[in-house]
């Protein structure tokens, strides 16, 4: 019988960072689709728009002003998920356990700009956006055992507001994934004597599953990817946490993060919606040397700007399942120019 | 300062079949929604529809004709993401494991009606639904570890037939869902002598997360829902398999599939889209004690037809995150009849 093909044949592929498999299957990707079609709304935006809460000048829902700022602009979220105080909650028992969670939430707008998102804006722009995410997480680390810097790009992904905008989430506790990563990363650096993503970075670095690359930084299709072009972000040196890095390293980050942004928008010529987010050593750790700083893209498009993956039925009971495989998708990623459509030549 | 009070107090409960915990965070049921807004899109259904490819007598996309059925019929999907025959893998190394996935996917119509879905159905009609998932899963069961009987219903669940059905996607292996709720609950077997779920049904029943309660079945939002509406399905009795519930059983269970339905139609009076599906005991599993047989209801909408609940950002990278507490969810779904609002009085 035929050997096994990769892109042929039904498998399976296991992640080190959550210890989760994923089930690959790469001939379904021939089927026709019949279902929901997103819109792919491209509707041209004004650079300010006095009905948005979130550019400079306006008033927002709980009647405070934004100021006339230029740079990025943080404020604390007006209906924010996490408080700073909370009274203890009852343990409850073996069954029913539960526990106060305290934090804050903050909104952190890109940029004046209620047009660009962040591959339309210049590096100096984005290397702004890096330095408050550095910022933010310095301070909030200070009193937080966890940072989550993060953005929902796309109303597909649960953005209620087009200005582009992130958030960031910091919690007295470690959150389930974190936790996790936490966990795997000490038990490969127990049985390797090195970082986990270290090793990944240099495996990978040139080969058939890398999406950007310059000296400093590495976007990959990781081999255990779950959604169809889901990227990992990789530095190439270690380094635990954000504010870690140098100026030279964020000036490298934000053009990593400028041509991987353009790329996804280049793929299927529209803004591609995803989720991102940063995971560093958890601020209370003791020992942060088996973790490496990086971030996730989870964009949900599949084939095109209409046609999304849906994570549902079998995924949601059972395990994610893909139908392209993760060196398909880096293919087609580098196949379109890493600089943006929209950007004049 | 005020007393713990659960639903004004973000907290953390921790769901004890996954070891997972999720962010509770009910003041935030108050904020405005300016984001996306789903099409309600009811419209009528024929009984038959000659361009539906699960109709009775109508050819599908490879050739085949569907037989004229007259109760739930069951084929091979013609797209199916697994296959029974696929070469070994190589193995690969610590950083990039992988493995053959083998198994097969078939697909349920629930009745030859193609315009009523599960609550819309007599129970008789329902019974034969549950008979049909029992057989399949004895069937599969013999020659693969795990059989995943589910339900994506609603496009929005990435459905993309509109006449009701289920599928059976059977495994060789454990998928992830199965291999952490096998893990929980043979530790809670091991540390206290009973089944989890069990414990759960008996400390539920007629409590304030019940949704749905007869003799046999409970319906509960279980205290760590993570979904708005989540339930989940539990035997009131000992039991592994789908296929060992008696007849009795299963006329129980499909009076509760048919109240506890319908009040999700009635919530919102649409039809309420969701992922379903059963857990049991993995077939080769050569102590099933541990394990009860059980159903999850993950439902998408949070506060009308056309709002729904974002599982992005925070709840991608870091942990699940809801607004209005389960027992609010709860109290939702009990104000509400359980007679369908389509049904003739
Ligand atoms: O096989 P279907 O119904 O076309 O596909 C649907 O259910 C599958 C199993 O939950 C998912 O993997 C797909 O993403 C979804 O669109
Ligand atoms: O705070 P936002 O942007 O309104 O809300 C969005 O992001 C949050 C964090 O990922 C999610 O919990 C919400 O479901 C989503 O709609």
């Amino acid at each position: 019988s035929a050997p096994f093909d990769p892109a042929e044949h039904s498998h399976r592929r296991r992640n080190p960072l959550t210890g989760q498999w994923v089930l690959v299957s790469p001939h379904r990707a021939k089927r026709p689709w019949q279902g929901r079609q997103e819109t792919a709304a491209e509707a041209v935006l004004p650079r300010h728009d006095p009905a948005c809460y979130l550019c400079a000048g306006n008033t927002r829902v709980n009647g405070q002003t934004n100021p006339d700022y230029r740079g990025p602009f943080v404020f604390t979220n007006d209906h924010a998920a996490l408080m700073p105080a909370v009274p203890d909650a009852p343990a409850g028992d073996a069954l029913f356990q539960s526990q106060a969670a305290r934090g804050t939430s903050r909104v952190i707008c890109f940029s004046p700009d209620h047009s660009r998102t962040l591959p339309e804006l210049a590096r100096d722009e984005i290397v702004a956006v890096v330095d408050t995410w550095c910022e933010q997480s310095a301070e909030l680390g200070r009193e937080h055992a966890w940072v989550q810097v993060f953005e929902n790009k796309g109303e597909i992904m649960g953005c209620s507001q087009p200005h582009p905008h992130g958030q960031i989430w910091a919690t007295g506790f470690l959150p389930n994934e974190a936790a996790t990563e936490d966990a795997q990363q000490r038990d490969w650096f127990a049985a390797h004597g090195r970082a986990l993503l270290l090793d990944v970075a240099e495996r990978e670095a040139g080969g058939e599953r890398v999406v950007v690359q310059n000296d400093d930084w590495l976007a990959i299709v990781p081999f255990w990817a779950t959604w169809p072009f889901e990227t990992l972000l990789l530095p190439r040196f270690a380094v635990q946490r954000l504010p870690q890095l140098t100026a030279a390293q964020r000036a490298s980050l934000a053009d990593a993060l400028k041509r991987l942004t353009s790329r996804y928008d280049n793929l299927f010529r529209c803004s591609f919606p995803y989720s991102m987010g940063w995971h560093g050593a958890p601020f209370d750790a003791r020992d942060a040397a088996p973790w490496q700083l990086h971030a996730h893209f989870y964009p949900p498009l599949l084939r095109s700007a209409t046609v999304r993956k849906f994570m549902v039925g079998f995924e949601m009971l059972a395990e994610a399942q893909r139908d392209l495989t993760p060196e398909q998708a880096a293919e087609k990623l580098r196949a379109v120019s890493d600089v943006h459509y929209k950007e004049p030549a």
